[in-house]
């Protein structure tokens, strides 16, 4: 591993903004509901009026309060939900604000570069955006594994590479595999929590994790850790339907709320019952309860029934609160895997729950349940005869499919569901050889889960070696206790 | 009164859960919106190209983002309102999210069974979301007369019963009585307040309520509390017009933005003045500034004009105040009713002033001034013979009323408020003699308004009975009494 | 300066609300949207049914997400950025939501009085709220330069004169001008930011700003000025388009979440550059990230390329981050303006740049690039004669013009940026030594960045003159001190 100063980190950082504007400037333009000039050359009718704009079938600002929605998941909701450290909480917040933003960036270069393969032009669009926000997730799931460990610019590397690797993994399994992900549970949470979980073992193979001084809650960090919680939950049923459309997209918002509310409940619950007083833990409330939100994602969208969605919602709150209690320490100990906010538990394990359920919807889904618009949920699903699929295409609009059994698509997500595993796991391993070898830094143990590793405190106090705190009184303001 | 262990509660929470689970598998499926195969059976058209769906006449999807401002009221907004006290911050944030995550579900089955009894479906749609979290509002109004007094299971029961009593008394006043109350100042906040008195002066009965050590905030517990308060003041306009169409909506909207904000200075002011040293009050400012909300909401839909929403909304931020400031130690002293939040002061003296000017604009309403929309507005004026009515229908879909004059519809408005107050009264007896009878446990004296009652916390120092200073710096981190 | 006490002021507030009610009484009604009866009187066709409102063009509820948005940049943002101070963030808070929730109403008089002398009704809508949350941005704006040296009044005083400055420049800019200014850099940022400077200027003019005790965050303040950072952050997008539609609201959405992402990251970057330990700082982070909002705002809409968006953000976080670490010190030293929150740095510098960058933009439009919509985006462009506008007029509804070329368009750019910084030192100025003579109070030295000059603090503590730890454990709670 290289020394490497602060100073070259700035450079590296400076670095990625300019190619990435570079990058933009060659690949990405706007979309043609965005440009001023191309909407003119396809909307030649004009026979409307004033309205110069060809209207598309729906209108584009739709989606934007989904997206919004989705936006404050992402700055908001991991921001806060990172700020439960006692002494880390401007590094959880600040650290995913800066990442957030260059990602998204990188993220748009990513759909661009992948939509160029595809052949169609690379443009910015609303739903460009959104994609960005949701390709973000995966990163910022990692993050938390390796919350307090690294250095920014180690996190903004592994950023870029992991979100390379997730728009190609989301390829296969979207377009070659032709699974179906709704609220992207396998390839943002599988994907991002197991990737995580092995930058995180090879950063931890050197030196065996111990327990840290500063690895803990305070009162206050607490409750700031509850904003992203809450906010999280709000919109778990946005980022689970943004991307549908029609009955689908209420379903989905429906599916998802029941699930996630039910998944709060029985994370309370289990919580409670595996501590010895019968209390709740704030690491199980801030992370458990938004089980429900994953492990419907793939299945959002299908004819679960309400039952269906409050059944999966709370096994996956019961399993995600015995993970944190049983199984985080079991890794820890055995595999030497630490994970900081126990993203296996909140991410992982309801994920792979989630992917299950979604194929067993996916195995159990009939035209009978579904009519017509089974094929809309499940492309592959479609005929691919001429005869068969006239009528369809005619009257719902319906592309010509694989012809897929339900069997056989459920087998494809299971497929999916293990590609994805894999692809983790693998390009997991390599990120973190690549993270240590790579001139951006790292952190000792001494300096882990610590603010004043990234930022100036304002307080002198919190910087100096441990003091006895009768010798504060005499020689500070007697303010700067308390305001801390 | 039963002494029950914390296991026994985490069973009944449990149960609970799973109760819901086989209720809601029983009895509430998709709403023909959100239904794949309902929507092709009523939607055999079809011809509009692609679109299988028959799209209703305004998109189901336009309701979303109001329904998301209302969840983040109930959630983000009284769940921070309810960290303003100094050691119980995790408990108002994290039980208002539990409470919240049940009650929605029972509020649904609430709804379905209500639907049930007038022979429609019990289904699914982003109305009956909406409704659910609105019905939710009142249990945590009640809520706030409580914080920091009983056991988790002792609200979740309440809750319930609450919700039961709600939708009955919503029942009644909406479709028997046919009153208006658009925000829902009778029904929710009305109800809510006085149903939280009448439990608080059952559980007070025994033990006279004095001051607590731990009852008051902190400088850091009255900001968040603040990010409670205003994403209460933001949001009430959608609260008020979200179940409301066409120019009704936009009028409350309007209506409610200038009430909340004239109650939000007139509170500021009344602070000032009432303080002895001309200063603001922390507790004012987090909850009267928002009784302007309360006090529009039945007139919400109605033509108040401009001036009527100030004045309603100044009058109310006053009024509140001085309920604070005079009112509550006196029901305190004389009624042995403690009410940690004043909920009465900002849902209960509010909601009955806003429950009055709602009959007086009813009384006031005339066709000159609402043309036809007076019998959308208020349906029970519309004429009930068929000659009058037959244009109505054809022109603008007016359905038969029962021909009320405004001052008949002006008393039907009182009656209900009447009619609200005592149910609240009368069943909130009963549930607090309930929640001190039933096996949900309860809180001692000693141990309220404390965080440690319910929570596994971090901090080792807070759970020791009172120390000495000196010798923290002894025997703990000195870290650990600044990150507190 | 007179001395006033806190009576006078109490009285001042109220008079100030009842004169608003009084005003809006007597000047202001429903627009035809929101008004049950004028729509009735327009819509006399009902011949759709039981719909009887004449829809609109577009739906009026599709801006109130957006204004939603703006809704939570105005309170959130601005108010959570304000609590930055350890000891003033009740009053950074409290202060934003006083002033806030009475300058709407004075902005809405305002364009109420500007509608009325164009000669158009004065009535409220969606759209006259979302001005007016915009234009209650500027004194928010010139409060952050303020912070901590004003009684309240001075802010109410300060902020209703600077409002009907704001009303004026910007009628001259966009209709006697005709310059584009789609989010606002010229009008509220430089406008807010000159003014609040000029302001301190005059109130620092006596005694030589100097370092205060109080002037500094805290640990958990910079975590709650995070939340206004970011709310801030991810809204700018709407703020910028609000006011915008189809294509051009768009590429307004894009190009600022473009420009802002990219300051974000430069910020950051610029940051670690110019500390002593390549560490970040917090006061950069929580200002300079949002720079490129600022900084794109008037060439929102504009056809600036992905590329053009970046760059512009990237340098606006740079100059940014520059000015707090340079600037500031200098223009405290030399000129005696005291810039609490460093506004220039946010407002002044990137606003001036973004007016700049649109005047670039505008000098570059062609038709060739923007094809029609040339016109709609530079009004002032659009053909005076009527052989050239017919056709344009027919199919696209643009209305006759100026003729202006590209250059002339620029310069007028340039020339309204120049008024609007004259406008805004000049009527600051005024306002300054208005606010000094006025009886509304003022706050000395002492009290200075310290919220018990407004609050009723709840704890005796900090009330207390400088006390030595150990006596602390004697004779006060052992829990108050962690629970400040």
């Amino acid at each position: 591993m290289y020394s490497v100063s602060g100073k070259q980190q700035v450079c590296q950082l400076f670095f990625v903004q300019v190619i990435l504007i570079v990058l933009m400037g060659a690949l990405i333009t706007y979309g043609p509901e965005a440009d001023a000039n191309s909407l003119k050359k396809h909307g030649q009718s004009g026979d409307h009026g004033w309205k110069h704009v060809k209207k598309p079938d729906t209108n584009p600002l739709q989606i934007y309060p989904m997206y919004q929605d989705v936006h404050m998941m992402i700055w908001i909701g991991f921001g806060f939900l990172m700020t439960f450290l006692r002494r880390y909480g401007q590094s959880g917040m600040g650290l995913t604000f800066l990442l957030g933003a260059i990602l998204i960036q990188v993220a748009m270069v990513c759909e661009g570069a992948m939509n160029f393969r595809i052949g169609t032009a690379a443009s910015l669009s609303l739903r460009s955006l959104l994609n960005a926000d949701i390709a973000v997730a995966t990163p910022l799931i990692s993050m938390g594994a390796l919350l307090g460990k690294t250095t920014y610019m180690q996190l903004v590397f592994m950023g870029i590479f992991e979100l390379i690797m997730f728009s190609v993994n989301k390829y296969v399994g979207e377009h070659v595999f032709m699974a179906v992900d709704a609220g992207d549970t396998m390839f943002v949470h599988v994907f991002g929590a197991y990737f995580g979980l092995a930058v995180s073992f090879v950063l931890g193979i050197k030196d065996k994790p111990t327990k840290h001084n500063l690895e803990g809650a305070s009162y206050n960090s607490d409750i700031f850790a509850m904003i992203g919680t809450v906010f999280l939950w709000l919109f778990w049923p946005s980022f689970n339907s943004a991307t549908l459309e029609g009955d689908d997209q209420q379903r989905a918002i429906i599916n998802t709320l029941l699930s996630i509310s039910s998944s709060c409940v029985m994370a309370f619950a289990t919580s409670a019952l595996v501590s010895s007083d019968s209390k709740f833990n704030m690491v199980h409330v801030q992370n458990s309860t938004l089980a429900g939100g994953v492990a419907i994602g793939t299945a959002a969208g299908m004819m679960c029934k309400p039952v269906g969605a409050l059944a999966i919602g709370g096994l996956a709150g019961v399993l995600s609160v015995l993970g944190y209690k049983y199984l985080t320490p079991l890794i820890r100990k055995y595999l030497r895997i630490h994970d900081t906010c126990g993203v296996h538990n909140l991410h992982g394990i309801p994920g792979v729950l989630g992917a299950l359920f979604g194929a067993l919807m996916a195995g159990l889904a009939t035209e009978d349940s579904y009519d017509y618009s089974l094929y809309e949920i499940f492309p592959a699903r479609a005929p691919d005869t001429e005869e068969k699929l006239a009528e369809m295409r005619d009257n719902y609009g319906i592309s010509a499919g694989l012809d897929r059994t339900a069997m056989e698509q459920a087998s494809y997500q299971l497929i999916v569901l293990a590609i994805t595993i894999a692809m983790a796991i693998v390009s997991g391993l390599i990120t973190g050889i690549l993270m240590r070898v790579l001139v951006c830094g790292s952190i000792s143990e001494e300096q882990k889960f610590d603010d004043k590793i990234h930022w100036e405190l304002e307080e002198e106090i919190v910087q100096k070696p441990p003091i006895k705190l009768d010798t504060i009184s005499s020689d500070s303001d007697p303010l700067s206790m308390e305001d801390i």
